[in-house]
């Protein structure tokens, strides 16, 4: 097997780069990586400097030979590199913030990655991640792209679908956090819970919840109707479900699904939230110059606690976990995004898909699901119209296609809401759609 | 070829009695019905002997030897029937107004078919139906079941999966009404227009529209744009689709999805209509008391024309052209509520579908569609899941799945409002909900 | 609707012809041809001469003003047609000739559709039709390309996966020849018998029997165990089914089942035959030397009855009444090869299958199958999975796929023949295969 | 998690059993079986008390607590138990004789599994099964069903479509033995190899080939042209394959695939041997007596290795260590025969498949596998629509039914033939065949 391998991790200015590092300190005895390289844009040149001299100061004191590379020239980075991870956000936290309250200021959740929030974070994402494609197939075809960016069903997807890059996976935090969030709310150690994960990404339902192999899903569905024991993100404001409710519904629903089952709810608090000036993207950015302030300082040299809070619990844990399995063909069970090759009989075969996977040395292989419950089955199927048409419409820059996706949201309320909703957004955004120029 | 037809018609008491009386007389000399039993609850008595007298009136002044027979005796009715149709409603108008105002008490719109009202329908009409399935084995199995009886869709999948009656079609009007809209909105003779119809009961699309075999889906789709030439049923209001959002379905909406894609406007609509007294159910009590009232003349032997502003238009036209079709094997193509069996490729086989089908002597043959357009597929897929788990509510009375049915539809914004919708509507509608005790 | 119609019939020098001028002169009134072009390669400009005269004095004798015209140059011929109709055979009868006798020589059937010899049919004739697509795509786009070609499946899904012409539809007289055999047999006018047919070309399934809408599926099958009572076709002996297999396969097998079920008996007599020097290919041959005899016979101005000798019988009703049907948007049932769309689940999508459809101007739709019965799924994929690669090697010119196509064909016993055959015939046919050198 | 397992082992007096004692004397520390519990029918008694002994001589000898019960009464052995084994073979190896005599007297190959043998060995065990299975609902309901009877697939999924008992798992030794055989050609250890299976029992083809996570396919795919190097079971003689069509293939063919992709050669054989009085069933009846008498010497008190002959090799192997994993959970890949829930998208939902699973306390989940290649679906499907005839046989006892799956085989030549080797074999196995009385 290779040694001394090479990770480029694009966005590498971001606040969570310092849970990446940590991450590939731990591992670092099974999975030699000799070079890291954090690439950012030039207008995240100062954010890049910092966390990278932090992460310089981290695998010093770990005592471990990693070189840490900072660069502006993404090219650089990528030539020969074995895993690329990807966490960039084109605009910013800026633009999070527009999509956020455009929406609410017609009465709509904005909905950071299957709302339309994520409908236009993927209008600025799609276009960035077939670039890095590109440059992909010419400097480094052999690499596996990690992509942690949101909204990373839809980004993966795109991928899959309209690169030429095959060894794609799209990561998110929820499931880990699930599992995490159970092993809280009985007590015990993370490592005896396993759910089986089917959907797709913020979509995503446990099917089954194990401790030490043994079903603990009614236990712990029971305890989810009560608003203090939920295992809600970060982000996400608890109110626990209908005990009747979810005893029908019999699977186990993660957090984003209180926008969809709780959606007169969470617009009311999303409302509040807005007109009192504070939505999420506002609450992260304070978060961030907060982290930022820490990662200044010359005497830190270990990821500080506080970053917990910022939402992205678990990544590093997550991506590492991922590519240390790749890379050891272990062959263990982790969930991702991945193409779906018939894993949920009811979706399509070249979708992107969230599922129990066995990760490889040839990459993840989903655990097949069979038909997903009826019960779940029509939402799910909503969102991946959803996905497509928001796909179709980064690729093509067709008005029509993104104002379809936008109407057939089930966050938005009409056509017409859905139109003034799009063209308000598409002015905003302005700069990071060229596509639709 | 069998003759001397009888024919039972349940609900005979409905005011659309005339309709189905006239299409019989139409087609007198290709299907020849000797007796038309028109049967109804004891409710139902006066408004049945009113009918029932127009339709003996009707018979004698066309001169043909069709037989009226009327009684509270269903299994009289049905005692060697060749063709069973039923338009009853259990609770009548009354139930309707309650499916109507309930959901608007709390902010919701009713929608009596795929709404929360027409998870009420299903929940009273669905065990009636399968006792009438129960008399029909034993009394006339080798009869044909036409269901006009909303949610025709629901009710048409219940005896498919839940009986043992395999010869059952059901029947909705929206179809023909869509063809009869654009043959008035081109200005040409509605024989000369086709349109290809998949998706369910008032959630069905055209996928292409024909004049003479000729495609004339753009030309129509620009139209409906225009909120004055819309196609819309007497009972939808039209506003219009916005062009572009219209040009990317790329396909021909039925008037009920205003519902789904303009909710918003629907739902502000349906509030003032109901603080001001005046809800559908009400509109078509005043309108059926006026009809009744016509019936009553003794001088009246024709379908009164009022009939046709009762929104019901065409269900004569649809129901013996469909009796006419299978008595003939005639081959023609009709939309009908019929098993799926892999016309829609993304919807499960048993499920009843509504879809251009092939009447022949042993009933309609789906033609197959292949999958639903993706931008499409969404919509469908989460009116089918509320559909089942309806259906699941209806023949179990389990509290916690008319929960789980009335939280996944799309129009109710949460698992708590929705359950004090149902609380609420289970009380108002508890004489006619006996599983649910 | 276009009148003065233009028709290109390639391989218009075939014994065929007079079959298909009798059609369209039969249908002149409501299709109304204006000109015929009738071309053929060098090699069969003598043919071609014969039949085309035979051809005007057929249509001068019945009296309608359709022009025949012959020629050599293809694109002549096509440019604005409105349909192309195709009956060519690469290498004439000397070819089908060798496809029958080098697998017998190595004890194998050669079987010139579905077997060996099909192989080398499809191999032949597949380049040839892509050539006339890429043509028609320049000369006539819009034109109706109806093969009656054989492989007639193979040849049709070839051009609907491997072409950009979309309007195309493969005939076979089998499905009409299965009808006209039950209406012999029971002594009904043919008119009266419908089949449901499914499956693919030459292994094409009956699923159930009509006569006037009443199935008598039970009684045919009882009298096709009887061979002196078969429905089979001219060139193919019948031997009657065992009853309880029959019965237990619950479906009317087409004739080429014969070659399946009773691989054994066939094998025998062909091998017989074979020995005596008298394959199919010879009689076929015999017989055409005799009907160019008669065609030439000046006083002949009718299709002569000896034709229906031939094996061809009902192909110019199946050829004028298709086209027919399109031309008027006559939505009526014929059965023929066209994309599956999902019609038969168990197949592919994009696969072209031999099923009942409805025929509209905008081509044929078929009518919904669902899953094949499991009894005769098998076989049915089986032919598929060999059907998908002769024609991927017919496009390739790939020796090893070649070699897996004779291989995993049912008839052929290993792969060891399956390479003595192979190299025999790639040898035999080299002239025709330039896509192997 | 529960100690002190209780197994019981019907077939017990199999001379299979040494393997499976040795098994668990092995995984003793990480599966605590606490009773092992062999029964056997009356005739078998003999056998049982011989290589019962053996057993309790080998549990002594290795220290562990292990206690061996023999008996004939399979109440009292399935009591309790936690996992029941399954290695009864109905008739004994006399039945095996016939299966393999009859069909070729008749020029037909035997083949105790997926031909005309296996069908009887269906015909013979299925019933047998369902009976143990009744007995398990009262009994053990939660036991896990380990079947090694073969044919396990037909087994497998006639106890999944009906039975009550949903945790069973069809088990054979040919993938692990493909990888033993794949690591001896390579000259690696079996643990570096690994194959990603798909298909049926006994026509299950490795998808692709891994030493270390890295693909080796084309490298072993080149191997097995030369028959000297091929990884053929003990009882299958080896031949290699024709290069262009393993290549074209491109999947690894399984042992058994000689029956279908050299019908011809392996008749050829087995005739040899028939008339020479030397089929598969008298060598094994040979071997089996040479093993009771080494069984019977007291001395004995190991697995002698002259079992590894057997044909059985890595049973124990095989079966213990799927019993081991389900117990402790431990998520290792497998491939066993189970319901295949949409893993081969191809295959029904409700059919037992031969796939690599992931083995989780809840038993074997499949991985996706999506649709199967092209070129080996057809043989695969054959395999499965036999298979479903065999088990509709088994169950109803239908004549009709047993000649439909007797003729479907892709071994049987026809009808006729079918009809001949069913009377036949129906007349010879009369006695364990009551359903067809």
């Amino acid at each position: 097997m290779k040694t001394g391998l090479k990770i480029a991790t694009i966005g590498g200015g971001s606040s969570y780069t310092p849970e990446l590092i940590e991450g590939f300190i731990h591992y670092y005895n099974e999975l030699p990586v000799q070079e890291i390289w954090l690439v950012d844009v030039v207008d995240g040149k100062e954010k890049l400097e910092i966390v990278g001299n932090l992460a310089k100061r981290m695998v010093k004191k770990a005592g471990v030979p990693i070189e840490i590379h900072l660069t502006l020239d993404r090219k650089e980075a990528l030539k020969s590199a074995d895993f690329v991870t990807t966490q960039f956000r084109v605009g910013m936290l800026e633009a999070r913030g527009k999509d956020e309250r455009i929406p609410l200021k017609h009465g709509v959740i904005g909905q950071e990655t299957n709302g339309p929030g994520g409908l236009f974070k993927a209008l600025r994402t799609i276009p960035v991640i077939l670039d890095i494609c590109r440059e992909m197939e010419e400097l480094c075809p052999n690499a596996w792209l990690i992509n942690f960016t949101n909204p990373a069903g839809m980004v993966t997807e795109a991928v899959l679908r309209f690169s030429n890059i095959e060894k794609v996976v799209g990561l998110c935090n929820v499931p880990i956090g699930m599992e995490m969030g159970v092993a809280a709310l009985l007590g015990v150690d993370p490592n005896r819970v396993r759910i089986d994960f089917a959907g797709l990404n913020h979509m995503v339902y446990g099917l089954d919840v194990f401790v030490d192999g043994i079903s603990v899903k009614e236990q712990v569905m029971t305890l989810l109707t009560d608003p203090e024991k939920s295992i809600t993100m970060q982000n996400i404001h608890a109110m626990g479900w209908e005990p009747e409710f979810l005893k029908a519904l019999n699977v186990l629903p993660c957090p984003y699904h209180n926008y969809y089952y709780k959606s007169g709810e969470m617009l009311a608090e999303e409302l509040k939230n807005y007109q009192e000036g504070g939505t999420r993207a506002e609450v992260v950015k304070k978060l961030e110059a907060e982290l930022f302030e820490l990662y200044k300082n010359p005497e830190l040299a270990i990821k500080p606690p506080q970053l917990e809070k910022r939402g992205g619990a678990y990544y590093s844990e997550a991506a590492v976990r991922l590519i240390h399995s790749i890379y050891t063909d272990k062959r263990d069970i982790q969930t991702v995004n991945t193409r779906n090759n018939g894993a949920i009989s009811n979706l399509p075969s070249d979708s992107a898909v969230e599922v129990s996977c066995i990760i490889t040395s040839v990459g993840p292989k989903p655990i097949a699901v069979g038909e997903l419950p009826m019960q779940v089955n029509g939402l799910v199927q909503q969102i991946k119209s959803f996905e497509r048409a928001a796909i179709n419409a980064a690729i093509s820059g067709d008005y029509g296609t993104a104002l379809l996706a936008m109407t057939i949201n089930p966050l938005v309320p009409s056509d017409r809401i859905a139109k003034v909703i799009l063209d308000e957004m598409l002015e905003a955004h302005k700069r990071y759609l060229p596509q639709f120029h």
